[in-house]
């Protein structure tokens, strides 16, 4: 098999550690990735079958479609909040929640406030406020992110996603919407990219704990 | 000069009349198409030589670049709300407003309530959920159209606007968030199109007062 | 399993009730919606293995991909038509019918009056022309809702659907021909949204009988 | 001054003459192209400025921004008819019916016949339905094309134009509605190629009648 | 099932017959489409499924992918060439030449002739030059379209095709290619739509022998 | 004039203070916005015009197009940097700069350093290290952001510019490569927003120290 | 089967030779090319099958997806490095490398040197800067050959892949990016195309040495 | 003014000059950058203003819009042809050549040799096949590089540029062409990139003569 360069200080350089990509991995490849491993391993996209070649490895989180193996210690710090706008953006979501848990970070989750319904971001809003760093989780028409950033000091992480029918298909109009955004100071990260989410959100917290 | 079909009947058969679309249209052709004329005649996108032009032949609203000649007398129906999200989108709303007051419909203005400060819609929702229609335009990400129709019974007709820089120019984004709208049943008509949406409108109003 | 807000009272705010959209439920998440359920609960773009899960529960309508229970009483207005433009358009046409149908309002359905032959509306001008909405679904070339527009009083919902080979691949050339339309006052909704179409329709219908 | 090399054989190789596209060419240029010329020669695309210098040398037909030398003799063979939409439409229909009339094919030009007046096409359907080949020139959104294609035996050319706001900007909506129409049988030129569509007619017409 | 209303007598109005469109149609309404039908009938773009239904009711047309009844008696005029740039472009060409061989039209078919070896079209140029209309096939990068029509008096149909990897996929480029080509008179239609091109070449033929 | 509705709160709310943005904005307007202003006034996007206009009543920003009345006082914390691939970009990383600069928030810029010549990143990498954000303004292939944000445990706020030609025209070559990055956790804004990268930063250093 | 024109002179009048391409080939048809074959004869862009098939006649790289006969013997030239951003690039990569050496090219293969630790690219810039010409493969941002090419004297030759999520789908951001790179003098190939940058690249040193 | 960091050793290190880019240069900068330099100075993309103030200076091409400052000695190695396929991409054409003739390569240029008279390359054949690397520019359908890199052995430069009408605006259709090439081993560059595609060839002939 053709060798791969690791890049092996990339989270003592960046902040973020290497996540290990589902797609294209054999089985044996994966478990030699985390077999023997003494620190921090997490793996995403993973496939059912995947999923169960390192079920006996690390815990397995199906919705995410994640592995994890020796999470970081929970770190005390201000919930981070991982919102989204339907309930198909949820696997998006569990994404950069499981990403952030494995580094130690809290986070709490609310699903389905999309703006059809305005009135049900009231009931979140004490904790959105508390927060250091938002993610908010939408395909379709994305506007939840221009609605929440309209609403907080801390800087909100829109995550489009590639929910939707029609011209929504694919995540480009989520992800248009939260670029355009008439809120000032949305940070937009890829299409579907719960992962990039988290990492971004780690470095946004790390600069206020140089640890 | 070329000789072209003018629809007579296009009012009768379609309750909407035909207007005259500025652009292209000599100084000359102009003033025939109003002078004399009996009944109601509107010209829309107008230049401001186009405007001088007409100036003496009919009321000219410079903002929303229309000549109206015999308007209709105001019907006695509930303000139709024309709502903006910024005030680079005003134009666009003029041109609807405009257009429905030429045709007896009165109107209701409110400019500047973007999503970016969702408060200011409260001070107008009363005015909102009494109507029987309500057209918002918003350019840039056209969230607006969404969390409009999330509250009220009346159907909502989005105008996208061309306002916007990047991502947003040209008006793509705003049009694909209306379509793309997580809540059901918004009209959508083309970028700036104030007067179809007015059009909209109008054949909206009609099925209930055949008169 | 992830906890969901569910919009309660959306029937009573916008005049449209919420759908059960099928694609990632699972069988027990359909069941268990539809299961003790008092009022209306309709589903929508269904498999064919959770059309037979709902089967016991719930009227099935398979050309629809939908699920009904409980539907409203049939309101005594004039028919809503809604007309597609080719057969293969049908399906969407039908999840429009069928959500009116559920609503309680009369449709009749005309299929197959494409512009490649125009003669053919001449036979069912007389039911459009006495509409107070009407519906238009068409992919291809998208072109029947101008034609229909150009011809009535009432407000026309254009549908534009997926159908479609080449350029016309997903439906997008069908969506701008509507929008783009030559005949102001067609009201545009999602391609293949026939569910927002019938919302639409609900809402413009129900501007005349506030019950 | 950079020496081209002229394809001096190409009328009689393919049936069609050169043009001088005057975008881009200087005037002392044009007059070497037209002075002393024995033949038939064209320019299309001219400027004002490009008209006035060819103004005592060539026929100027300023609405089709051409220039015209030495015509051909008019041949006797039924009408082509060149059919718009809208009137914006009219010069790039009007280069199509000056290049024809420069071959010697006699031309009926009809103007704004669009769809939202069906009713327009009727008063010329006998001349359409005894033409051998027609010519359809419509932008926005492009429907005439196969509602025209629906009704004739004769080959249908569409020249989409780049007249339209909104999504029909650029003739797009128009271009791709023509190429999806559900009437099978449109010849479909490349937008506001009124020249081509001229060309591509003088092909089909000759195919008859090899002199 | 669902009523919908057959287009009669198309084929007297505009030249051209209907066909049946394989995808979404079920073998009993494909059986009874074809049995006991007297006249000329054909499907295309059929499954494997649908051909085998058809097998013992038409000739089946493997390549091709269609299903032919009753065809027309050949008519005594010279050949139209189909030619391909690719070995991946013939099952379109082969619709165009069933088609056209179905309604008594002789094709001569030439493949892998693209300019990649520009060689190959100088052997069969006598055949080109010799026909009164010439499809071109091509996908990737579509120019022979071009070449072609630079070399003929004929009209030249070009179709372009969904042959291609990378930015070639789905077939834009060469139908762009075709649109744009610096040979006038090309008439593009549809990606992958050898059917039209054949009635295209039909209405082309006809109006030079009017039966 | 139209009256328009001034997000008074909006600073309080969500930590960034409106600006005006001058398009379109008339001279008496833009005036009236900044004379007898007590607080922090900016202007943004402003014509050579309008900065004359505003001369004598604000510090003005020619090359960030800027217009400033009562800066904050500096804060004590690092610069911030503000890097550019190219010389074209300067512009809009000045929007990011004046703005950060207004707010009390110092500023380190470096132009030119584009990934051409990727040494001459290592003589500014120091500075960067020490950041707690870093703004990276880049068009054309837009590849700075990814190789920065390898480096740095801080975020990194990547703004695409409209800089570049063919191709890259625009912008959305240098935002998609962003976006797409494969170095993990870019935050990304609108094309040329200099002004959302500076809001964002302010959102970010903000967590840090709520003062 | 229908008849094909195999462009028997290619590799003698371009100097590249001519590729089985795979997908569509029956097992008959591919095994007919192989057998009995006395020069070089390559396959590319096999399935799992195909390679199957040819298995006892050639050999199989099956990373390569590629068959290779009678490979050319090694010319004594510098190797020409293959460099890949990620690991998904390698199939590409191969095939790039495989044609080479299949022409008898030494090839050196660096995989996963990305710009995100791009500390990487130290360790084999001896390599890279000795090379006559350099093939960089890279999906996602791209970003790779602009930096590469920022290095070298030697021309680099960019393929882009289709390797990428969001926005990155299908390898147009990655196209793009090498397109407008700030990096003069990238020659770039169609997305995914291994094949064809190891031709261009035989063309380049082939200048070097008319054998 | 603002500080840029000039890249100096850019040509020994890649072979290539930077080249002064004109648009956004003021007079002041660009006379600043061509007085007392010493060595080779280019400039592109002059303005007719920017010509004149550098007229004393250096020697001006203003088909080219270049200017040029102590050109290379001319190379003893044969012609590289730039090959256009219209006269309006002869300025593309001619930023080529003066780049390489000021770089000391000598260059025979052949304009208008486009496909639709594709007799017209017979001529220049003799001195294409004894060329070490041709540049071919092309706008509109772009299809001349294809049919002449299926004729060459050498490196075929593909510069499609942004010159033709309705789809074929800004270049994208003739980039596309070229990158979807039937002939293996065209190396395409960016739109209108005469520079860059000069710039490659000079990688390319260096690799043979390192002198």
């Amino acid at each position: 098999m053709t060798q791969v360069r690791w890049d092996h200080d990339r989270e003592s350089r960046t902040g973020v550690p290497e996540v290990v990509y589902g797609p294209g991995k054999t089985k044996a490849h994966l478990r030699q990735l985390f077999e023997n491993e003494k620190g921090l391993r997490m793996a995403s996209r993973l496939s059912d079958e995947q999923m169960d070649v390192l079920r006996d490895l690390a815990t397995i989180y199906p919705e995410a479609r994640m592995a994890v193996l020796n999470p970081r210690p929970k770190r005390n710090i201000p919930l981070v909040p991982v919102v989204t706008a339907g309930t198909a953006d949820i696997p998006v979501a569990l994404e950069a929640a499981t990403t952030l848990e494995a580094m130690g970070v809290p986070v709490g989750t609310h699903f389905d406030v999309g703006v059809a319904g305005i009135h049900r971001l009231q009931s979140i809003l004490p904790e959105l406020t508390a927060a250091r760093v938002c993610i908010v989780v939408a395909g379709m028409d994305g506007a939840l992110a221009a609605v929440v950033a309209g609403l907080l000091r801390a800087p909100v992480i829109g995550v489009p996603t590639s929910v939707g029918t029609g011209v929504a298909q694919g995540g480009l109009v989520a992800l248009n919407t939260m670029l355009a955004s008439c809120s000032p100071g949305v940070a937009v990260v890829n299409i579907d990219n719960g992962f990039g989410a988290a990492c971004l959100a780690l470095k946004i917290l790390g600069t206020e704990r140089p640890d």
